[in-house]
């Protein structure tokens, strides 16, 4: 069987390449619409700058701390240099160093296409629904692509490169340790952006909300790039990777039984790419057609063509196991129920948004009690979800062995994130359609063409909370199949040093304990440290446009022209200032728990972890969009509509939403999966010396 | 060394008397004070009724509860009636009524001895600082000496009477179920006054906190008494008896090996209460003296005594151990440091209340966003402290046996609880001076005994942060513990029906980390639904008081009389319909996952519900402590003081803290203890008859 695997890599890279040409063909496509009103052009020129600034900034940053990290990689990993194999050193080195530089690549790109699209979307809306659609949706596509196709062939050259599946780690952790700080400090811009613009415009001055007077517009829109775009390509890039990762290495360990688990990974992921493919080749809307169903329908039948080829695959490759298909279907399923699940909770149409939106006609602790508390509610069937899908896939596949069990748990993952190149297309699509909007406004595009552009938006808003229900089921599954890997590390370097293995992590294990209660605390002390880095930024920036209004002649009137840039560099100052601390955090957390407790208390340490994270993770998400949604409800005239009591209270809940949602709760992902990638890399460091264990 | 058990059984009964005896002199002494005026005299006649009408309704829907739970226990528990041996089951069901009954006990005497103390203290406040104090002090510590007499004399009665641990855990799990309850409903009544009073009375009329034309606001100060006292002795109780309970189970499981375990159980316990005795009796303060100080320093004189008593008794007794000593210091040490760190994030001297408010400036998105961070940031410390204490004990006892080592984690949380007693006596102090602040305003006493009975209300909520540290911290040990009662029960169970013994509960194992996930997601829907209680109860009593301004004449003005009655009503009929389901949910959600997924997916549960819960339970009782003081904080001049745009900000934080810290928060610990108690029950069950394992 094993002897499939060149051609199994081979495939991979030819998947990959098709995923290449096809975005370049929809990025040709994009560029080839024209742009003629010099209004737009020019704005939207500047929102690119902006980004590009931004990111030129962080990237240089990150290089720094990239250097260092790859630094202590090559000294201490997978063991101190001068006691281990000095190339597995250097390999772990570069691949971390590919990790991010893929990583940087993919937000670089992604952001690139965002910036051409917006304007062209908001341009082609002037037409009508239909081809406006189909700019954002292939501008959003073009990064969906690149990112899959990246983290296949990645993985794939990685692998065949070194063969080392330890050494895949750290290419993992390069990816996740970019996403972490990129996750952080784009959302730290751009919600200091979103909270200031909003405070200062609609709140005080009662001007709409992409007016162009306001010296924070430009920036807002700069944050839903570096943001959403950027921060989520490389969000779901490392978790597509890690999803990967961690299944190879449990594959690795199944080799000796004649079970084609590498060959499998590989196939599952490149067809799950392919399916994407046609997915995205398929997605149309009619003249009059719904947005939000023709994304949402396109998920499915991307999910449909995914199940139709692995059974197909599974048929065809005698090694293969239909219980292992069984397990990645279960992983997609549950995906897709969560996602439904986080839409009932968060859709203007359904019964949660309307309540809170009542409640907030009693006043803004009413919108925060409420919203607090479908928030907190909203985390039970996802959870569950997630912990039965576990359950499921395990207890499929162990008929075939105990090890067999935990790779069924990690192609429930894999599985889940088979489609992630579709959730990307749909995920960027959100920000290009919502920067296409603002263009419209700023450009002065008439009525109709804003009611095209919100109609666009809108259905990116709903359509998040379904990728966002899969994003964080895929890194609950993705970190509970880490955990097997942490394990087989460990053991590995346990052997090697002649003591006795670790037989699990037994929870009356008070080492086991104390890592799971401390664990539990991490997510907390994380997101509150970049919900407090908004917050402070965010004041900078309000005094900021207060002194722009206040100085600055025939601003309020229109004949003035504000200072977009200060506003940008408040931002981004801010944001890089404020991304650090709370990525090292963690990261320090988890190797002095690891050294002082040693593996075991790891253990509990990632089990706490991805309890608290996620459940933090669902709250923060689900309850930000519930407001960010029941404000719009409200402003669609229910409860007093615009101006009344219930609308100021409905504005509270967003602007504390907008951080939850866009800034701390996505972040968790990355955070839980750095944390888990950390541990296994410095298994063999805790194993050889942790002080008390 | 078994021969001295029953001197400890007489040891036990003679202290608990003599705290008895105390109590009944303290009793005596509050009622020869003497109230003078009528005004005083009628309203506190009001809260007195009011209060027992609660009481006495809601006990009466919970004895129909408990009598359901009684016929289950007679029927089922610990084995079914038809396969067991009966004596245990009747022996349970009536250990289990006996535990109800005292929990309902103590809140039943609490109320009383609070509404005779409230109005004393208001009179005793015109002459002076010193007396009033001693009155609510004198009057809370009533309450805590009867709560921790009843729980020493009860525990040590069944284990006499039957002689069986297990019996003994369902005595726990009688005081504890009707605890959650108790807590649920006090928790939602006390809320649903508070906000609905305050939303009314400060924030639309402006007019002061306990004016007597706001028809809630008798409601407001029977909530402190039904939530505060009656809900927080039941808490208490629960705790305590939960605390000595698994720590006998574990030391029943350890007298074969010779060590004295249970006589030390007694002894440390009793030595607790004596030491508390002391420490009340010998509490003072100056004419011109500091009562945050003096409560403070009676804490740590009853620490000192019980540290020192338990060194001797360690001494005298050849067979108590030094390491169980170190142990149990260990956990009333870090209960200390927990309450210290509570204290910094909660108290307004300290920088963290002062930034929130400085937030509030910015408006009350701001408020919400930097409190809820600073929760978070605040569960940390707490958290580390629990998880340390446990490593430490465990560590110090591991050289005895590993059964030991377990025993030394639960006798950290008996030491964490030894001073209960006083740590009472300072909770009920809170609601009594808080109510007799509310007669001296509507007895119109004067300027100076409001600044006097302000004062003393001050020192209640700052020495309210300490004890709640120390109660959240002494559930968290607590359960550590009852996970080993847990393993213990099971493992007896699985023995007798000749099946594999569990040897611990493996996060890598799928069931327990199915259950782990599930466990985690309870508190957060637990607290939702006690929240929303809340929410929906005061909307409803808003619109009450709403109708009563438009529809009484002469109300606003002052010549009219409100309807207290009808504002009672609402919190009570509102409470009591609240209160079942989320109780109810706990327990169910906990049977439904043992009879599934077996006893090692209950460890899971147990695990993730002790880890989210602390997690919640700190984050709001600290977020809610912050918020009250940032609003104080600027009361008294700061940002702007009363009127400004940062006072309503932070009067919205605090609305939104209240349900918070004194509803949901502290009921969470009662369902950890509550779900490891059912857990612990019905282990015979899971092991017999769940399906999956």
């Amino acid at each position: 069987m094993s002897s499939f695997l060149p051609m199994f890599y081979a495939l991979s890279f030819l998947t990959a390449l098709i995923a290449f040409l096809f975005a370049l063909y929809l990025y040709l496509w994009v560029k080839r619409q024209k742009v003629e009103n010099k209004e737009i052009e020019r704005i939207s020129l500047l929102i690119k700058q902006g980004a590009d600034t931004f990111l030129r900034r962080e990237y240089k940053l990150l290089a720094v701390f990239a250097g260092i990290a790859a630094l202590v990689i090559l000294l201490f990993f997978p063991q101190p240099v001068w006691q281990g194999d000095i190339i597995s050193n250097v390999m772990s080195a570069l691949s971390y160093i590919a990790g991010t530089v893929l990583s940087a690549l993919a937000g670089k790109i992604g952001i690139l296409v965002a910036t051409l699209s917006n304007s062209r979307c908001a341009e082609r809306a002037q037409k009508g629904l239909k081809d406006a659609f189909l700019v954002g949706f292939r501008g959003g596509s073009v990064m969906g692509l690149l990112v899959v196709g990246c983290s296949l062939a990645g993985v794939a050259a990685v692998l065949m490169i070194t063969g080392d599946t330890t050494i895949l780690l750290a290419f993992s952790f390069g990816a996740s340790s970019l996403a972490l700080f990129a996750k952080a400090g784009g959302g730290i811009f751009t919600k200091t952006a979103d909270v200031s613009a909003d405070l200062t415009g609609k709140v005080e001055l009662g001007i709409a909300e992409d007016d162009p007077r306001n010296p924070a517009v430009i920036a807002d829109n700069v944050g839903d790039n570096v943001g959403d775009v950027a921060g989520m390509g490389a969000d779901l890039f490392d978790s597509n990777v890690a999803a990967m990762a961690s299944a190879l290495v449990i594959a690795s360990t199944l080799e000796s039984s004649g079970f084609a688990a590498i060959e499998m990974v590989f196939c599952y992921a490149l067809l799950g790419l392919l399916a994407s493919v046609i997915g995205i080749a398929a997605a149309r809307v009619g003249k009059d057609g719904n947005p939000t169903k023709a994304l949402n329908s396109s998920t499915y039948v991307t999910t449909a063509i995914f199940l139709v080829l692995t059974a197909g695959a599974t048929a065809v490759f005698t090694g293969f196991s239909w219980r292992i298909w069984l397990s990645s279907a279960t992983g997609l399923i549950v995906g897709l129920v969560i996602g439904l699940t986080t839409d009932y909770f968060t859709d203007d149409t359904k019964p949660i948004v309307k309540k809170v939106a009542h409640a907030s006609a009693s006043g803004p602790a009413f919108t925060i009690l409420s919203g607090t508390s479908y928030g907190f509610i909203s985390c039970l069937p996802a959870m569950a979800g997630i912990a039965v899908s576990a359950l499921i896939s395990y207890q499929l596949c162990a008929p075939l062995g105990d090890e067999c069990a935990i790779f069924g748990i990690a192609m429930a993952a894999v599985g889940m994130l088979s489609i992630v190149g579709m959730i990307i297309s749909n995920d960027a699509y959100g920000p290009i359609v919502d920067n296409a909007r603002g263009l419209a406004e700023m450009g002065s595009l008439g009525e109709e063409t804003l009611r095209i552009a919100d109609e666009l938006d809108s259905a990116g808003n709903t359509v998040k909370a379904v990728t966002k229900g899969f994003s964080i089921g895929a890194a609950g599954l993705t970190v509970i199949s880490l955990l097997g890997a942490f394990m087989a590390e460990t053991n590995a370097a346990l052997e090697s040093l002649g003591k006795p293995l670790i037989t699990g992590f037994d929870i009356m294990n008070p080492a086991v304990f104390f890592g799971l209660l401390v664990g539990a605390a991490i997510p907390a002390l994380f997101s509150a440290m970049l919900i407090l880095g908004v917050d402070k930024n965010a004041q900078r920036m309000v005094s900021e446009i207060h002194r722009q209004f206040d100085t600055i002649p025939g601003l309020k009137e229109g004949s003035g022209q504000p200072d977009y840039d200060s506003c940008i560099d408040i931002a981004t100052k801010g944001a890089l200032k404020e991304l650090i601390p709370a990525g090292l955090i963690t990261i320090v957390t988890t190797l002095l728990v690891g050294f002082i407790a040693g593996p075991e208390a790891i253990g509990g340490f990632l089990v706490g972890n991805i309890s608290s994270g996620l459940l933090l993770a669902l709250f923060m998400s689900n309850s930000g969009g519930l407001w960010d949604n029941s404000k719009k409800y409200v402003e669609a005239g229910a409860e007093g509509g615009k101006g009344s009591e219930a609308h100021k209270a409905a504005v509270i809940g967003d602007t504390v939403g907008d951080p939850y949602k866009d800034t701390a709760g996505p972040s968790i992902n990355t955070q839980i999966t750095v944390v888990s990638l950390v541990a296994s890399l410095a298994s063999g460091l805790f194993a050889a010396f942790s002080i008390f264990v």
